[in-house]
C-alpha cells in the first residue's frame, strides 16, 4: 500500500520538511515541503554552543513539522542535522530535546555523510558525469569530486554562508578591506584540498546560496521557465552577478529579484565562497541542482527498499516513474517506444537526425498518453503540459520541451504550440523541425499500436528513390493500425519528400 | 477496488465504446475512448431490415471494442443499441449474434429509455433549468422538455440524418426541389408535437450532428478553446452556417472545418432538423452538450451503485470528483473554501462582487492544491492548468478560466496569466480586476489554514474608514496563519484601499 515518507533536514540557516508519498505501484511523488530560515548556527561558533534563542525557534518549527506529519499520516520520518548540531557542544543535548518534546529522531550526520547525501540527490537527477559538486550550507561546505558519476573525493569545510558572514561581519555593505580578508581566508583553506587544481569541469551546486544563484540569474536573464533544476550558468555571468551584489548595502540586497529577504545578509559570503571554487578549478559552468541531500536521503530509502543500486539512470528512473504515476498502459507505453526507436534507426539519415534525438524520441513515445489523466479529449496537448513540468530528470530544459511538443503531436503536428511563447524563447527553426520529424516517428509507431494490442512483431523498412516502405511483420490481422499509418502519408511527404507505403507480411 | 466499466452505444450511424475507471475513493475518469461511423442504419429503411454489410461493418468494430474491454481488463460492460436495432425485423437476431461472436451484450432500448439517458448526460453536466433537448441520431431523434430541471415531456421521433439522407437522396448538393420537400415533411412532422411550440426556450443538442454544429461553429468564429460541451451559439449564427452549407456539394462539405468526411453526406438533413427546432420553439440560442446517452448511461449506473439520486449539482458534483481524483487534502480544501466564503459574504459589496462570483471563489478554493500532483513547486500554476482543463460542469467557459486564474494566484497574483493568448479572449479588464479580488480571498482564507490543520474556528471582520480588521477566533496559538496572512497585506492595499489587521480571539 502508499508509504508517506517525512524527510527532515535540519542545517545551520533553515530548516526543511519534505514529504514523499510512494505509492502502490512504486512510484512516487513529492505532495509537501515547508521551511524556514530558523537560524540554528546563529552565533554558535562563539562558544560552540547553540544559542538559546536558536533552538526556541528551531523547537518551535520542528513542532509544526511534527503536526504535519500527523496530518499527512506519515509512516517513517528521516531526520537529519548537520554543521550546526555536529560543531557545537550541546548539539546531541538538543537533539534529546527535540525526541522528547516532539518525537522526531534527528541524527547528528558527518561531514562526508552529508556530502554523501547531497552527491546521491544531485548525481541521481543530472546528466553529469564529471564535475566538481559543492553543497553550501549554512555551517559548512562539502566538496565532491565526480569521475565518470562516482564520487572520488570527498571533503568537508567547516564554514558556510552563516558562519563567514558572523566571522567576517558581513551583514551589511562590504567595505574594501572585510572583502579582501574574506579573500584571503578562503584562498587559504581551499588551497588545503590537494585534490582542488584546474580541473576545468563544471561546478555542480547544491544548498540555498547556489538556488539563489540560479533564481537571481534567471531573473538578470529574464530567463522564461520557472525551473531551477539543472539551470546552467557561465563563470561570466556569475561575476557580474558578483560585482553587482558586493556594492549593495543589506536593504539593497534585499529588493534583488530573486533572492528572498532572509539571505540578503548572508548572501555576500556565500557568493565569495562560489567565486573562489570558480576560480581555483578555473571552471566555466555551474549547474544548479534543486535535488541535494533530502533528494538524496528519500533516494537512498527508496532503493534500499526496492533493492536497486544507488547509482540510477536519472532519465529512465524519472521517466518510468512519470509513467507509473499516471497509472499509463506500460506495454503500449513500451510498444510504441520500441516501435519509434526502430523507425529512428532505420531513417535517422534520411530525416538528418542526430543520436541525441533518439533520447527525446524514447521519452515522448513512454509517456505520449500520460495526458489522459487531465481528460481524455485532447488528451495529447496535456501529455505536452506534464511532461513539460512533471519532475523529468536527464534532459536539459530545451530537451524537456522538445520532448513534450513531440508527446504533443503524437496525433498530428498543431500550429497550436508554436503560439506558446516560452516554447519559442526555446527553440529556433531548425528545432521546431526536428520535432515535428521525431513526432512524425512517434504518429507512425503510435499508429501501429493504435489497438494497443501490441500486435506488430516486427517493422522493416525500405527506400527507393520516391517512395518509402513500411514492412510490418505481425500474427495477426492488422487492419486498424493501417487505417492508422496511412492517415499519416501527407505529413510524411511533406517530412520526407517520400511516398509512404505500408504493407504487411505474416510470420 | 478500481473498477472499470464500458460503454457501447450501438447508434445508427455510429458505434462507440468508452471505458471509465471508478477509483477506490469514488472518483471516475475516463480512461480511453474509440467510435467509428459504421453506419450500422444504412438502407435499413427499405425492408426494415439490417444490411448485410453494414451488420458486417459493425460486427469486426464490436470485436475490437471487446478486445479493447479485456486488454483494459474492464469489470462491466453497459451496451445499448438504438433506433438501427430497433426498427429493424432483424436487430435481436443481430444483437444475439454480437452476444454470441464478441460476448458483448446489447441492450435494445426505446426511443423513451434512450432520451432519458441523453437527459440524464445532458442535464447532470450543464447549469441549466428550462429548456429543449433534442438528440439527433441516425435513425431517430429524441426531444424532450426540460422544466426546472426535469423531463417534462418526451417523444422519440423515428428519423435521424442517416434515415432522412436516404429518404430525401441529400447525399449530393441538395436542389432547392429536395430542400423544400425536408422542409414540408419536417414542418408535419414537428407539428404532431403538441407540447413542442413558441416556448423561447433554449434549446439543447447532443448526438453527432449536435457536436459537429458545436465544431463547425468554433472553427468559423476561430473559438481560442478546445472545449466543446456548453459551447453556446445563437440562432443567427447557426442560420448562417446553414445557409453556407447547403449551397455546396458533398465534395465541398468534405473540406468543411469542423465536419469530420464521414459526415459530410448526411449533414444537410441532420442541420434541417435542428433548423426546424429553432424555428419551432422561436429559440435564440443552442447549447452543445458533448454529454449525452453514454454519460448517462455510465451515471445511471455510478448514481445506482452509491445510492444517489439521479439528479446532480453538477459543479459541486464535478469538483468533488475532481478533487477526490487528484487525492486532495480534502479537509484543507473544505476549511479554505469555508473560510473564502465568509471573507466573500463580509466583503462582497466593499469589492463590488456579484453574488455568481461566490461560485466560483468556491470552486478554485475547493480545487486550489490540485496541481500538486503534477508538481509540488509551482503547484499553484498547475492547478490552474488542471482546473481550465479538466472536466468540470456547470460553469460557462469563461467562468472555468476565471475559476483557474483565481486557484492559480493562491499565493499572490501574478502577471504571468496575463501572458496566455487564450484567457485574454476570454477576459477583459473588469473580469481581470474581479478574479485578482476572489484570489485576494482565497490567498487569505489559504493563509488563515497555512499548517492545514484547521485551526481557524471563525472569523469576524470590521471596516472602519481605513481599516479592514480580521478577528480570528482559534482554540491554539496561529503563528503561521497570522504570519501568511500578514503577507498580503500590499496586496489586499492594493485592491481595496485599506490596511490590514490581524488579532485573535481565544475561544
Amino acid at each position: 500500500m502508499n508509504q508517506r515518507i517525512a524527510i527532515i533536514d535540519l542545517g545551520s540557516n533553515s530548516a526543511r520538511l519534505i514529504i514523499v508519498e510512494i505509492y502502490a505501484n512504486g512510484s512516487y511523488n513529492l505532495i509537501y515541503h515547508q521551511k524556514d530560515a530558523v537560524r540554528l548556527g546563529q552565533e554558535a561558533d562563539k562558544n560552540r554552543r547553540l544559542q538559546p534563542e536558536a533552538m526556541s525557534r528551531t523547537m518551535s518549527l520542528l513542532k509544526s513539522f511534527a503536526h504535519m506529519c500527523q496530518i499527512f499520516k506519515t509512516d517513517k520520518i528521516l531526520g537529519v542535522g548537520t554543521a550546526a548540531l555536529r560543531n557545537a557542544v550541546n548539539g546531541s543535548e538538543f537533539v534529546k530535546k527535540i525526541q522528547k518534546e516532539t518525537g522526531i529522531s534527528i541524527s547528528i550526520i558527518s561531514g562526508e555523510e552529508e556530502a554523501k547525501l547531497g552527491y546521491l540527490g544531485a548525481i541521481n537527477t543530472l546528466d553529469v558525469t564529471d564535475a566538481i559538486l559543492f553543497d553550501l550550507g549554512g555551517g559548512s561546505t562539502e566538496l565532491t569530486l565526480i569521475k565518470n558519476r562516482k564520487a572520488k573525493e570527498v571533503i568537508s569545510l567547516p564554514f558556510g554562508a552563516v558562519t563567514l558572514t558572523e566571522r567576517f561581519k558581513l551583514e551589511n555593505k562590504a567595505t574594501e578591506a572585510q572583502l579582501a580578508e574574506l579573500d584571503d581566508f578562503l584562498s587559504q583553506e581551499l588551497a588545503k584540498v590537494p585534490w582542488l587544481e584546474t580541473l576545468t569541469l563544471p561546478l555542480i551546486g547544491i544548498g540555498g546560496t547556489a538556488r539563489s544563484i540560479g533564481k537571481m540569474e534567471q531573473k538578470r536573464n529574464h530567463y522564461p521557465l520557472l525551473k531551477l533544476h539543472n539551470y546552467r550558468t557561465s563563470s561570466l555571468s556569475f561575476h557580474s552577478l558578483w560585482e553587482d551584489v558586493i556594492k549593495m548595502s543589506c536593504a539593497q540586497r534585499r529588493k534583488i529579484a530573486g533572492l528572498s529577504s532572509e539571505r540578503a545578509d548572508i548572501i555576500i559570503s556565500g557568493l565569495a565562497i562560489v567565486k573562489h571554487l570558480f576560480e581555483t578549478i578555473d571552471s566555466t559552468q555551474l549547474i544548479i541542482s534543486s535535488c541535494g541531500v533530502r533528494e538524496g536521503l528519500f533516494l537512498q530509502y527508496y532503493l534500499s527498499q526496492t533493492g536497486q543500486t544507488e547509482l540510477l539512470d536519472p532519465l529512465s528512473h524519472s521517466t518510468d516513474n512519470m509513467l507509473s504515476f499516471y497509472s499509463g498502459n506500460t506495454e503500449h507505453a513500451g510498444q510504441v517506444a520500441k516501435l519509434a526507436n526502430g523507425l529512428f534507426d532505420d531513417w535517422q539519415e534520411i530525416l538528418g537526425l542526430q543520436p541525441r534525438n533518439r533520447t527525446l524520441l524514447q521519452v515522448a513515445a513512454l509517456l505520449h498518453d500520460i495526458g489522459i489523466t487531465v481528460s481524455y479529449y485532447d488528451h495529447a496537448r496535456h501529455s505536452a503540459y506534464l511532461i513539460e513540468n512533471a519532475r523529468l530528470f536527464g534532459l536539459s530544459h530545451r530537451e524537456q520541451i522538445m520532448a513534450a511538443i513531440i508527446a504533443g503531436w503524437h496525433h498530428s503536428p498543431s500550429v497550436k504550440y508554436s503560439y506558446n511563447r516560452i516554447y519559442n524563447e526555446f527553440l529556433d527553426a531548425a528545432n521546431w523541425q526536428t520535432a515535428r520529424k521525431l513526432a512524425l516517428l512517434l504518429a507512425l509507431a503510435e499508429g501501429l499500436d493504435t489497438t494497443q494490442m501490441s500486435l506488430v512483431e516486427k517493422v522493416t523498412t525500405n527506400i527507393s528513390k520516391k517512395q518509402a516502405q513500411l514492412i510490418v511483420t505481425t500474427k495477426q490481422e492488422l487492419l486498424l493500425e493501417l487505417q492508422a499509418v496511412k492517415k499519416h502519408s501527407k505529413w510524411f511527404k511533406r517530412e520526407t519528400g517520400l511516398e509512404l507505403a505500408v504493407s504487411t507480411a505474416s510470420l
